[in-house]
């Protein structure tokens, strides 16, 4: 990173250790409820169904419990719901003297496919230890057995690789320890809300749940981890929902504790075995939506000492993204040449237009949050800042006779521009509504990749009074995954292609993933709009 | 078994309870050692070494500890000595912030071939899962993982399965949790002992140590449990090495308070998870020895009331064999044709012969025994019965124009059949050296398939005054062992065929086998052999 030689000293050495210990004593208990498996089910290879595999059947759970498993050899039993926690099961002699020890294979879905499809040859570009396959010596019997790891799954499929001729014996017992930190009971939706939309949300906030641990996690299978772009999406559905306001809180404060010596907030952060972040590695758009989320949290619990507390490093992300604009008030992006920027997972998604976008609204939101901590002073150049760059912005990329953002070099038209230049209100009303529908129908325009820039359209949408198309995304496209079977939201969802995926192995996808939460915020926050 | 109906009520009822009670009176504390791997070494096919394999190069340890496991991805680090006990090891960042779980497979090793060859397909007949390769999911690094299970070995074979684009890490430390209850110093052979039987007589010692633990293990890495007929043998050169008489206290109250309701013992228990036997398993041989075993310790320890309060289950096993003796005076085969007597790994050997003499040896130990303990009048007819099955089997087995014993119903010659018949006394000093000579030399005699039989052939050598033989025996086929490399005795060798396996797998044998550390006992029960 450039940044090392800009910022020669820390300035936040003397307040990073106050901040880590706000952080902690923010850390919420984790709710234990303890899950049965429902059924046991088949698999079968099916061309309608999401992913080609879906299971059936409704096996009786005792029975299995009473039956011979070394006969058996395989079974898949199917807990109801998807589960964040850790996974126990016995086994007992049937009859003999237990002799020798056994060997299972445990593999664990979120999605019928995960435990369908074989993980080798492995083509993904993660690691291949994510996938939640795991051998189990058994060497006394009867015993009960915890699989070390935590796990996230609905399904799990339990094969037998070797026991001994000379006794038999039953799985007895199978359970799944579940945590939370989404304890609070949520209000129910109005009566009146649409059927569909209250299935939709009621997944959303499953999904949420899983992912409402000791910190907001993108997903419960993986990363396992605080990234910025989640919590931001998560605060906003918790604050309509769990309201474990603590809970944004301490990441909040992690995050701030853990930022680059110079400030720069990392993109993401781990908690064990003591919080750390991800050394290197900063995303942009990230750290300029933290201030929203800071701001967001404030306003949600008038929490000012927190935003007080947390206001230099906010106000840090500004100075540090300045150094991102060019003289006439555009991001640079020969100067942001080597930093990460999301926004998608697409490829081939130019990322000017729609940071230019981004941090006109996360300066917007910044000078919202200085004038709540009574900083405005700190920030009083940053209001002409975001004049230029509006203005900029407008003469740049705003391509009249097409009535559309473009962005980068090839002038390229893609629904997230509109977007971010809408968040960031350099478009007038009727210019929004007319870029972003065109943008939409377009055939070559880059549409969205992923749940989390789906997020950023459907605010676009109420934003400019679209409210009807806001909530045909959330019907069609969330709803799409209900339809398609989805317990909770999926880190990717293309309707045209179910077995994409960022890491080159769909298996690997994470199917609860925060950032795919939001149907809780908008159904709530709007309720007008889904009756 | 139809020793229930003979029976009807459990005449050990009362007691069981006070020799359970006993037996964990006398469990040991088990010593622990920490020990860490003295070399990196590369694993090679080659003809002249054991079983086609061998491990070569002195790769530095503290060299592995610091190189990117990422890049190795697999190596082959040498404890230098069998070690029973359990494996941890810790993993380490290089570079990078570990963002993804590492996947490994170990592969423990007691010998080269068991971490060289593959285990699938599993052609055995016993659980795979004995065998000692584990998958381990690491999900924080740093972190030190302990592998479950307790495992045998001296040579680990780590593969990495899975690891992460974004990080580097080493392998930073193993180590193995030792175990033993062996823990007094043993006497120095006499100086002038022959070098290479010193050397033999401490591999012995190094079998003997690992199998001891909570009880005189058969093998530490299977079956992990209590036979009578290991106990015996270890129970033997315990005596003479490390004199820990309350591990044969332990063992003998164990089987006395776990044998059937009919007090026929059982051929094996379990310590875990409370103590049991191996339903319905029972060795005639092995449940005779127990008296042996018994007497010896009495002579060992003087130790007479815990002689006495076992007295009742040795005698209950003379009246159960005295169930499979005809009329005659001869072991009833047609009889005990549901019994399983074990003598040998050798699917071919007739057993009548050698249960004949092995009932006799017993059955004169149990009338040393009763005498001891005060109880003659209790086997008053036994010394009568003796003489009776004497007769019986110079008449019936021993084919006076061959000078031989004979066995069943096709006279088979087995080394077996001398072997026992001169342990029970049957045969004169003269014929005894002819006729075990003469089986020995003779090429379509069944030989000894396992070096627990061959302990019987060194004590019967010894016996009829062979000791130069009995020497040879020690020196060739212990020795020939050592001249393979072995660190600790096996469970069965063959000098003509190493991969020879009773569960046609012979990854699967126990290459630290109770029974075959019995040079202790000869080597320092009769030194003079031995300089």
């Amino acid at each position: 990173m450039p940044m090392k030689s800009v910022f020669s000293q820390d300035p936040f050495e003397t307040t990073r250790k106050e901040w880590l210990k706000k952080a902690e004593e923010a850390k919420p208990e984790l709710h234990q409820t303890i899950k049965q498996p429902l059924r046991v089910v088949h698999l079968t290879e099916d061309a309608s169904s999401f992913q080609g595999w879906k299971t059936y059947g409704n096996g009786n759970i005792d029975e299995l419990y009473s039956s011979s498993f070394k006969e058996m050899k395989e079974t898949v039993v199917d807990f109801g719901e998807h589960l964040t926690g850790h996974f126990s099961f016995q086994v007992k002699a049937l009859n003999g003297t237990p002799d020798a020890p056994l060997r299972f294979k445990f593999t664990f879905g979120e999605v019928p496919s995960e435990i369908a499809v074989p993980f080798e040859p492995f083509t993904g570009t993660l690691s291949r230890a994510w996938l939640q396959d795991e051998i189990i010596t058994v060497t006394q019997i009867p015993s009960t057995i915890t699989i070390p790891r935590r796990l996230a799954f609905r399904y799990v499929k339990i094969e037998l690789l070797a026991s001994s001729p000379y006794y038999d014996f039953c799985i007895n017992s199978m359970e799944c320890a579940t945590t939370t930190s989404a304890v609070n009971a949520v209000e129910p939706l109005l009566p009146t809300t649409n059927n569909e939309v209250a299935a939709i949300d009621k997944i959303g906030l499953n999904t949420l749940k899983e992912c409402m641990q000791t910190v907001y996690e993108d997903g419960p299978k993986r990363d396992q981890r605080l990234w910025i772009g989640d919590l931001y999406l998560e605060s906003l559905a918790n604050t309509y929902s769990y309201r474990n306001h603590n809970l944004t809180k301490r990441s909040l404060y992690l995050l701030a504790a853990l930022s680059a010596e110079n400030g720069f907030l990392h993109a993401n952060v781990f908690e064990t075995p003591e919080p750390h972040a991800q050394a290197g590695t900063h995303i942009l758009d990230y750290a300029l939506l933290y201030n929203v989320a800071l701001l967001e949290y404030a306003k949600a619990t008038g929490d000012l000492p927190t935003a007080a507390d947390l206001w230099p490093i906010a106000k840090r992300q500004v100075e540090i993204a300045k150094e991102y604009i060019s003289e006439e008030g555009i991001f640079d992006v020969e100067k942001a040449k080597n930093l990460w920027l999301f926004f998608d997972w697409k490829d081939s998604l130019d990322k000017q237009a729609p940071m230019q976008g981004l941090m006109i609204f996360a300066f917007n939101n910044t000078i919202e949050l200085a004038k709540m901590v009574g900083k405005s002073d700190e920030v009083k150049d940053l209001s002409d800042l975001v004049q230029k760059m509006k203005k900029a912005a407008r003469k740049q990329m705003f391509d009249k006779s097409l009535g559309l953002i473009v962005s980068g070099p090839n002038k390229q038209v893609s629904l997230a521009s509109q977007i971010w230049m809408i968040m960031g209100g350099v478009l007038m009303k009727e210019e929004a509504k007319f870029t972003i529908s065109k943008a939409a129908s377009m055939e070559n325009s880059v549409k969205p990749g992923s749940p989390y820039l789906y997020h950023y359209y459907v605010e676009a949408l109420i934003k400019c009074g679209m409210a009807k198309e806001a909530r045909k995304i959330i019907v069609t496209y969330w709803g799409g995954m209900m339809k398609k079977g989805a317990d909770t939201f999926w880190e990717v969802y293309d309707p045209t292609n179910e077995k994409v995926s960022p890491y080159n192995f769909y298996p690997i996808n994470s199917y609860c993933h925060a950032w795919s939460c939001t149907p809780v915020y908008f159904i709530r926050k709007y309720p007008a709009i889904f009756q």
